[in-house]
């Protein structure tokens, strides 16, 4: 049993649903459908999702929000339209919406979370409804009545363990299953929605649950690339990779996926391949636990703007037991996360995201540092970028570090930072913001050099 | 004025202090003499601060102290022999003995502060009377009489601000001062003496007491070497060092020094220079607040062994805040002073000296960090040292990380750690001790390559 899951621009209009109906028809495994909201249908085009975010806002504020509401039931209208779906779907999602807009939630957040899954669940109703039509059984289930139990945390919710039991029973259904993506509910059967990529992480839960033998990720690319397109022309698409690599890259700017997304698949050991709805055939990108030993010693290069570096100078500071570890509690304090600390004999840095302080917030941090470690010297500097090389292969050579370094230099790179030392699956360079793209690109040369023939 | 030290081998004997006398007459600004215990004669003779620590178990356990003590009195006996020196001065120094052995001490850290000490003491009596005999008015000064008064930890005691005030006057001396190194005075009178290199500390708070233009250091090298002569063949010799260059270089195993030793000195801005009192017109090594620019990006490098590493994994660690900090509280409750913390997403590790745990202890601490951190993984791994480049020139110089780890990965040497980032003068990498020599060996070749004739 396969679970497969369509992103946005698969669900954006009648023609790309035709594609998911091929995709789910070309494989008797593919059981379970979990779907997104329609995504864009061109650039200019508007998500569902932020049509919804506004939705929710006029709502709130009592404003008028007729036209809002109109534009985004006409999406799902303009689908049914163009695939001569039974009109009555649109009653239902019609129905949906008002009765939404008549909610009185208990805060806010929870308002919002509702306004934003509800863009996923017509989404799968709709999808429901066009499978039959075609002649294929299927049945909309909503999160609740299949047990997708979260944390509550809105917006960022979690996944209880016990929703991974609740789903198996999915794996009963004669029909294929439309499930809808991005949300779940509390114990107290409150509606809350994941975090960034949702609908990847839904189904990943639902790929646990039912011990899928294959996640399937349909978006629109062919695969996933070894270096940003932006910032390299034409890069090399990634066959295989494991979940250590994905993670890493993912975290570190690679935007096909959030970081922990597929984390409930990797850890029941479920593989995952990344494919594109309207390239069906390209063999992708898949992700799996382990992968055969290779030559390619780096799997990928990713970066990530948007760091600032906190440097703290102490005389004899390594001398004084906790030091280090006052220094993060003031950073708790201000409840920063912070990502690395280098540190030599009298100093250490601290590099954090930026976008965690306001200036004034900034201020303060910087005022305690510097009286309460009795600091001698306290400096920031912003506009950092880390930047990244992945690859399982890594921690057995010797001279990975050497080329990306000789690289950089070579490109007159300066080095603000490099981390090697805790993942054996990484190295992390601290690097200006500006020489972002060319780092990328002189790593890229460096260890996937163009084929001579 | 200056202020000139002499290391243990400059005072191992008669012959040794002939050419001490020289020194101290060619410069008449040379007008503090800080001594040392006499050193080894030869690579089998025992050094007399190690005499004395035998001495004072020896008391303690009431056991018989009598041949070591005759050892001892010999060593001060044979140098007044040779250089014919007034007998009587021996008569003061067995009596000395004599009183320190009958003291009752408050408790052992004490009585071993005063035994350590009285080899320094007894050297300065012996040196002031040879200049005396020898035409050059000398007088011993004792560090309790010159007001250097520091806190009240036994065997690492640390200097009071105001000793640097109280030791002003010794500028108003018309004899040279012979004054002993390695020991001060507790406010309460007590003895204490300073950590390892305790007499270049002596030199270098009595340089910045009596604010000297020089503080010259002589000891048994020419010069400072760019590396440690025991892993590379004749290596170059330093001319001029900077403060923060010494102070990295001395931290990491380079032995001449010890790393806090000369800061009282480079704290008032003092040039320091190292000389050999062997021979003296070489023209040694100065030590300078700041330096000319130089061609020679890297200065020197240093290893040192001993350190081991404790990893700890936890899937998504990134997102707790307080993890880091928690981590570091665990190791303060331990007493544990950390070098460096390299940290990927969901790991971190923790890089120390091994010496600060018992095997007791290390179990203790690895089962707080694993069950109170909930962590998925804690690993330890001994045997590593680190490693250090060291040079002023190195922050603007984007090459040089890629040229060491080029020439280390050439070597086929493996890499556990990269920390760079936080010193501007200093890289530090982590290395498999048993490379040690090897890595400094050719990091030695690549930064300080023969001239080709």
């Amino acid at each position: 049993m396969k679970v497969i899951k369509f992103g946005g621009s698969s669900l954006a209009n009648g023609t790309q649903l035709k594609k998911v109906l091929q995709i789910v028809k070309d494989d008797a495994d593919r059981r379970i459908v979990v779907v997104s909201a329609p995504g864009k249908r061109n650039d200019s085009d508007e998500k569902v999702t932020d049509l919804l975010i506004k939705l929710a806002d006029e709502v709130k504020n009592k404003e008028d929000h007729q036209k809002t509401l109109k534009t985004i039931l006409k999406r799902y209208q303009d689908i049914v339209d163009e695939l001569e779906i039974d009109p009555s779907v649109m009653d239902i999602i019609s129905k949906n919406y008002e009765k939404l807009i008549q909610t009185k939630f208990y805060n806010e957040l929870y308002a919002l979370d509702a306004y934003k899954a509800s863009g996923e669940d017509n989404s799968a109703i709709l999808v429901a409804a066009f499978f039959n039509k075609e002649g294929i059984p299927a049945k909309y289930v909503n999160p609740k009545d299949a047990g997708l139990l979260v944390t509550d945390n809105p917006g960022n919710a979690r996944v209880l363990p016990e929703s991974f039991k609740n789903l198996y029973a999915l794996r009963d259904s004669k029909e294929i299953i439309v499930f809808p993506g991005f949300f779940g509910y509390t114990k107290d059967g409150q509606l809350l929605t994941f975090s960034r990529g949702g609908s990847d992480i839904s189904g990943a839960i639902v790929a646990n649950g039912v011990k899928a033998s294959l996640y399937e990720n349909f978006t629109d690319v062919d695969a996933i690339y070894v270096a940003n397109p932006k910032m390299v022309k034409h890069p090399k698409k990634i066959k295989q990779l494991t979940y250590r690599e994905m993670r890493e890259l993912s975290y570190s700017g690679f935007s096909v996926f959030h970081d922990e997304a597929l984390q409930p698949a990797f850890s029941a050991g479920i593989p995952v391949v990344v494919k594109n709805t309207n390239n069906p055939s390209a063999p992708g990108t898949s992700i799996t636990r382990t992968k055969p030993e290779n030559k390619q010693i780096v799997s990928g290069i990713a970066s990530s703007t948007g760091f600032m570096s906190i440097y703290i100078g102490k005389y004899l500071m390594n001398r004084e037991v906790g030091f280090g570890r006052r220094v993060l509690q003031i950073f708790e304090d201000f409840n920063l996360n912070f990502e690395h600390m280098p540190s030599g004999i009298d100093d250490l840095s601290i590099i954090l995201r930026a976008n965690q302080m306001t200036m004034q917030q900034e201020q303060e941090l910087l005022y305690r540092l510097k009286n309460e470690l009795e600091a001698d010297d306290v400096q920031v500097k912003g506009g950092i970028c880390l930047l990244m090389i992945v690859g399982e292969g890594m921690v057995n050579s010797v001279g990975t570090v050497a080329k990306a370094c000789t690289a950089l230099a070579e490109a007159d790179i300066n080095l603000e930072m490099i981390n090697q030392g805790s993942s054996e699956v990484s190295i992390m360079f601290g690097i200006d913001e500006k020489d972002e793209a060319r780092a990328v690109k002189v790593l890229y040369d460096a260890f996937f050099p163009a084929k001579k023939d």
